[in-house]
């Protein structure tokens, strides 16, 4: 079992070498994520270096490719953000409850521990305590994840900055098709949550933590799910909220390998998540 | 020249009272924003106790209604939501540039100043810090300032608390109308910035901050906007950053009381902003 | 086994009743932390209710008192203020490194969890956050669990609210007595840690986690130790760090219940604690 | 008149040319700040180049020499935790309070703005948000000025990082001489109140703020002190909060050319602090 944790953009250049290894690979870098060669090069703006193993990955979250991923050899890492949008719409896109011809809005609040280890000027503490930044209005790269996955051809992901270390909420707007109802979406995030052991759906009448949000993550690997229906206009509003030093990457890489060696999907990721931090 | 700073609800039953003390008045709370006492019903949820009231009151923002406030005896307090999604759609609006029967989606998120001066144990330190906290999905009672007075039927804000004190982002996404282009953005945007001495563009290339940030606003009465065009799908995001506690109802109060008394507009606002904070 | 997780005062009125229920006691508060009745009304300033049974509890730090609390039926809670400085203490009273004629200065910087679930207006998000705010210069409660188990007399703890929410550092000042060099405190403290399996030295020449710090102790149940020497004058600067929602009491509790019961001290509590937060 | 706002070790090798342009000169850096050639190779760890120098400039803190800057050409700039520490004994020394044989220990919680503009990997916002950190137990530059301008002997500055962008609170630990009483310190500290525009006292009995904090300074020019005597043991806490990005350096440095200039002292610097941030 080789996991690859390298900057993107190195395994698609040592991808022959690695498989020589003989081993079931999981890249968490993104040169692997997509299936279309010319999809990817839209994406990251050059011609990828092995186009011939796009195929021969599985996207690496559970939740969409179980079962794939538990006969996989290879595969690929998935976006934090990505993870976040594509588990907001996983409930609505598979009981097939939105109207796909309508823009996809998918609003994305984000901690400091995305950045990485490397810092730079904004990602000083003096100027990144406080922020409210918005760092890509859209076309950020892991939008390309959530329409191959989703299958949403007008999708957007609002990528903003907060004052966190830890944690992603991704916030979906999305247009219901005509007829339904609060009880469909019930039914519908239910229906995800009973068959992945990490999504839960956070939906309460009262209290603090009424709908998903990180701060009650830190350290776990659960996906929150949350929503409302505006039954006035039809409009949507899907939550999902994980850590993304969880979640996000490294956590759903260790489940894919749990799947892939056939042990327990749960194993090692079974923390509930540290409150209050 | 009378401001009344109370509690929602109060200044409705007073306002035969105060005002036979002859005075121009401005009402800080949420009293008499709405011009339709059926609207005002459908928002807050009761029967308005002074309707006839209602038709008197000029709603305070001076980027809408400069000259009538100039002129005007009552003043109704704004929003701070609503004055950045106001204010985020106002070069949309008044150029005719978006398409307003497609849903306008206004993603806000706040400082914990904005949950006003008592606490509950949602805004104690423990529970708030670190947060990304949706805490209205859809159905803000801003909403209807915003319907009111950008003219557009089907709009929702999203409300989501993030840790910092002062600071309001409001991120509006809304369709463009078939042949809008960057440059016609800009024009719209530049006009309004020229016409009103609180507003700013802000739309940089390089450094830190590139887009509206309320994290350079903190004191000052500015409104920073910002926008993009994705010309692939016509889908635009306009920012709008605000310091809540001053250009969201304090500093437009100012700003009106200096129209009203025929000073300068600016009387008492100039500061700048604390950087960094 | 009986856990007492009540506001201070209300145990020591009815622990005659809880008795009763013939079980082991821990009381978390700290009505029976102090083992002399006056010493108790000297602090608290009122007679204490049930002064015949503080001699029955023993003061449940396992680093100060681990074989009689194996052997104890009533445990006494432990402050965290004050097992951060008992902690920082017992190296250099345990070694008899330090001139216990000369004033022991503890300062201690805490996080908002601390305040306990019930908020004020100082707690208050928009008024906690970004503060230093010193909310007792001396004269804490928990400076007589330092008096009493480290037997100094002259001895202050200056408390510092600062922003985040788990974490306590407690930096002691003291004399090193004449001769004690830089060695004799690294075998001290190497001492404490090898007797203690949550008791850490952290000590490194480079990195960003030279010296204790709560930072990366979230969830976990260690004490980190260091110090420093002024070979120039014999100040000693010796800093214990914890999560005072783990060491601070509720950890200890934990691990006194192990050692009551006979079992692993460090079962439940085997969190390493979660980075970065 | 010329500010010099180099990195330090810059102005020493070219201050015979700054001098030629025939100007007043405030040096922001620690060039000047030492008026002794082997002080100043003792704490810089290296000979100092223009050492004949070091005895023209005066070291400026109004608060400390106003009537020299007044008629000075050549002012040094002054450290910011220096000066929270000077200004914290200022009153005890000047009246003559505190015993100066015995060690005085000073502790400084400080901001990230302290670390400047240039990031390393400890001031990311991944790894500074949250911390309690103590970056120099002793041993830290600034001490050298404490004991030149205090004439304090055996005193250390103790340095530890808090979650906050702007903000500096340094606390004193003294002895008092025999006799002293709190009214004593009231009047000591009263009288540099009196004598100083940018020096309150604070010292309430309820309410948030009864001590100095620098959340309340963001942006303004003041130094708040307070105190506490501990009368069973003659222990003083004497406090002093800045915001070090204002009278740490560069306010001072105004203040110190608006003297040089015969200009009012506050000119510029009326600020009076933003609140809430």
């Amino acid at each position: 079992m080789l996991f690859l944790a390298q900057p993107h953009g190195q395994a698609q250049h040592n991808i022959e070498q690695y498989a020589k290894l003989g081993t079931k690979i999981v890249d968490l870098a993104a040169d692997f994520r997509l299936r279309d060669a010319a999809f990817y090069e839209k994406w990251y703006g050059e011609k990828h270096a092995a186009p011939e193993w796009l195929s021969k990955f599985v996207y690496g979250l559970p939740e969409l490719h179980r079962a794939e991923i538990a006969g996989a050899s290879y595969i690929s890492g998935v976006g934090c953000n990505a993870t976040a949008s594509n588990l907001a719409l996983l409930p609505l896109v598979k009981a097939d409850l939105i109207d796909l011809t309508s823009p996809v809005i998918i609003e994305i609040k984000v901690g400091s521990s995305e950045g990485g280890a490397e810092g730079n000027s904004g990602s000083m503490h003096s100027e990144r305590a406080n922020v409210i930044r918005t760092f890509s209005a859209f076309g950020h790269r892991h939008t390309a994840e959530v329409i191959q996955e989703m299958g949403v051809k007008d999708v957007s992901l609002t990528m903003t900055a907060v004052d966190l270390v830890r944690g992603v909420l991704a916030t979906a707007h999305a247009k219901a098709k005509p007829g339904v109802a609060t009880k469909d979406l019930w039914k519908a995030y239910r229906a995800v949550a009973n068959e992945n052991p990490f999504v839960r759906v956070v939906k309460e009448q009262r209290g603090i933590y009424r709908v998903p949000e990180p701060k009650i993550l830190a350290g776990s690997n659960y996906a929150d799910l949350g929503f409302e229906l505006d039954e006035s206009n039809g409009h949507i509003v899907s939550m999902c909220a994980i850590d993304n030093l969880m979640k996000g990457a490294s956590g759903s890489a260790v489940q894919c390998m749990n799947l892939m060696m056939g042990w327990d999907e749960t194993l090692g990721l079974e923390f509930a998540g540290l409150h209050p931090i």
